[in-house]
C-alpha cells in the first residue's frame, strides 16, 4: 500500500448539560486526508484544499502533521510521509474542524503503516494536536470524531473515554451562522464558581441524558437537554439563539445547544423530518437578522473515522 | 380484603457522585406496615414496634399516616383505616428509615383499597411524608424504596424519576456505626458555591456511573464512584471513613460513599464474596475505634416495595 485516504466527521462537543465531557459525531460533513509514502524521509504537508489559504503548512503547526508526527515518534518510524488535507469543514465554526483534520490524518496513516495501533490508541496523538490548535488537549471533539457516536470523556487524568448507545432515529441539525467566535472569548465568559444548586441540576440532567440515550427514551433526552452552567453565559454571544431554542421545541425537536464554543448551534430531533423542519426555522431566524447560515441535517455517525480509499 | 401487610426496603440516597439525585434500594432490610379497615372512620396509628418508643402516634407527625392521609384525601376515601408499623430499620441512620415506613404504608393501603393507583403515583404522597420527617420533600429515598433498583431523580419541578438498569452481580454492604448524625448538621457543612472544575468532574462521574450501570461495566462504575462535591465536607463527620475507603478498594470493592446524610457508609462490590469481605474489614476499623457497628450485605433490590400478606 502506498496511498491511503481517510475521512473523519464533524463533531459536536459540549453537548448541552454534557459541557466539557460529552461529544458526538455527525454523518458526511467532515475532512479528508490522503497520506502517501515519500522517498524523502520525514513528514511533509504537501497540499491543503478548502481552507481559503488559512491553514499552516508548517509541520509543527498543522494539526494533521502534529498528530501524525507524535504517532510516528511513538512507532519509531523513520521513513517519509506526505499529507494532503481536504477541508470539508469551516474553520472556527465549533464543529470540531481541527479535530476532524488530525483524526483523518491519524486514521489514514495507521492504515498506511498496516494498522500497528488500535483505533482507540490514536486518541492521545489527536489530543496533542488539539493542544496545538486550541491551547488545551481536549478530547471531546477528537474522541467522537475517531470513535463515532456519543462519547463521554469522564476524566483526563487518567484518560477515560466511553462510547454511549445511540438511539435509533436520532437526528442532528447543525446551524452555522457566518460569523466567528473565538474559543478564548467563549471560555472567558464562564463563571469560575457555580452555585451548588446548579451543579446538582447539571448532574441530574447529564445523568438523565445518558439514561435517555441507553433507554432510547426521547422524552427523557429532551427533558435532560438543559445546560444551566455554560449556556446562560454563552448564549448571549449568539444572536437569535434564544429565539431558535423556543421555536425548535415547538416544532418537535428534542432540544438544542451551542456546539463546542459556537457559533454553530446543534439541534437534536427524534426524526429526519423534524430535523429538516427545524433547519428551515433556524434559517429564517438568522436570515431575518441579515446573517447568512450553513445548514446540515444528519444522523448521528456511529462509526467515526474510516478509510475511504487505499492504493 | 380487610388486612394487608407490605414491606418497603432500606435505601441508599446520595449515591456518591449522584449526590441529591440518585438512590438505590437494598434487599431484606426494611420496614413492614399492616393496614386494616376499621369500623370507626378516620386514620389511626394503633401500634409501632421496633422503634424503642421514639416514633410519634400523632397522625400528622408519623410518616406512615402523613403519607396515607394525603393519599386518602386524594382518593376522597371516607372510611376508617388503622396502621401498624414494624420498624426493621434503625432511625437516623441514613438508610431511608422514614421513607421505608411511609412507602410500606402506601403500598399496603393501595392494595387494601383494591389498587386504585399505579405504583409510581404513590410517590408524591411519600414525598409529603419526607417533608414532615426531614424538612424537605426529597424523593431520593422514597423513589427507590417504592420502585426498587437505582432511581434517578432528575428534577423536582416537574418531578422526573427514572429507573436505571441494575447490573448482574452488584452487591452492597451497609456499615452502620452506632452514633447518630443530624441531617441538618450534615447539610450545613456543604459549600454553597462549587468550583466550575469540580462541577464538571462531578458531571463526568455521574455520567460514567449511569453508563456503567447500563453497560454492566464494573470498571467504569468503580472509576466513576467519586463525589468531589459533598463527600469532602461530610467525610470528616464520620470517623474511620477515609480508612475504610482505602481498605475496601484494595479488597476489590468498586467504591463507597456516605449513605444519605450518614453515618451509614455504603460499599458497592462486584460479588457477594467481596461484599462480605469488605463488611469484615469495616467492622475491624470501627471496632478498633471502640464503635459498635451493624453490618448488612445485600443484593440491590430491583422490585421495591411489595405486599407480603393479605387477608
Amino acid at each position: 500500500m502506498k496511498k491511503v485516504t481517510a475521512f473523519a466527521p464533524a463533531t459536536v462537543a459540549n453537548v448541552s448539560c454534557g459541557f466539557d465531557i460529552l461529544g458526538f459525531a455527525v454523518e458526511e460533513l467532515g475532512d479528508r486526508v490522503t497520506v502517501t509514502f515519500s522517498e524523502e524521509p520525514g513528514l511533509k504537508v504537501t497540499k491543503i484544499e478548502g481552507d481559503q489559504g488559512r491553514l499552516p503548512y508548517d509541520v509543527d503547526k498543522n494539526t494533521c502533521s502534529v498528530a501524525v508526527k507524535a504517532m510516528l515518534e511513538k512507532l519509531d518510524f523513520q521513513g517519509g510521509i506526505e499529507i494532503h488535507l481536504t477541508k470539508g469543514l469551516p474553520l472556527g465554526s465549533g464543529m470540531g474542524s481541527s479535530a476532524a483534520s488530525s483524526v483523518a490524518a491519524l486514521e489514514a496513516t495507521n492504515r498506511l503503516l498496516g494498522n500497528p495501533l488500535d483505533k482507540k490508541d490514536l486518541l492521545p496523538f489527536a489530543m496533542i494536536a488539539e493542544g496545538v490548535a486550541c491551547g488545551a488537549p481536549h478530547a471531546d471533539n477528537v474522541a467522537p470524531s475517531l470513535l463515532g457516536g456519543f462519547v463521554l470523556v469522564r476524566s483526563y487524568d487518567p484518560l477515560d473515554v466511553t462510547k454511549l448507545h445511540v438511539p435509533n432515529g436520532l437526528y442532528c441539525t447543525l446551524v452555522h451562522p457566518h460569523f466567528e467566535l473565538n474559543t478564548a472569548d467563549s471560555r472567558s465568559v464562564l463563571r469560575q464558581q457555580v452555585p451548588l444548586k446548579d451543579a446538582i441540576i447539571q448532574s441530574g440532567n447529564i445523568a438523565g441524558l445518558v439514561a435517555g440515550l441507553f433507554q432510547e427514551d426521547m422524552g427523557l433526552i429532551s427533558r435532560s437537554l438543559q445546560d444551566v452552567i455554560a449556556e446562560p453565559s454563552r448564549a448571549v454571544l449568539i444572536p437569535g439563539y434564544e429565539e431558535i431554542k423556543e421555536a425548535i421545541k415547538e416544532a418537535g425537536a428534542l432540544g438544542c445547544g451551542i456546539s463546542g464554543s459556537g457559533p454553530t448551534t446543534f439541534i437534536l430531533s427524534p426524526s429526519r423530518e423534524i430535523a429538516h423542519k427545524v433547519s428551515d426555522i433556524s434559517q429564517e431566524v438568522f436570515n431575518k437578522m441579515g446573517l447568512e447560515v450553513d445548514l446540515y441535517v444528519s444522523a448521528v455517525n456511529i462509526r467515526g473515522a474510516y478509510v475511504i480509499n487505499e492504493e
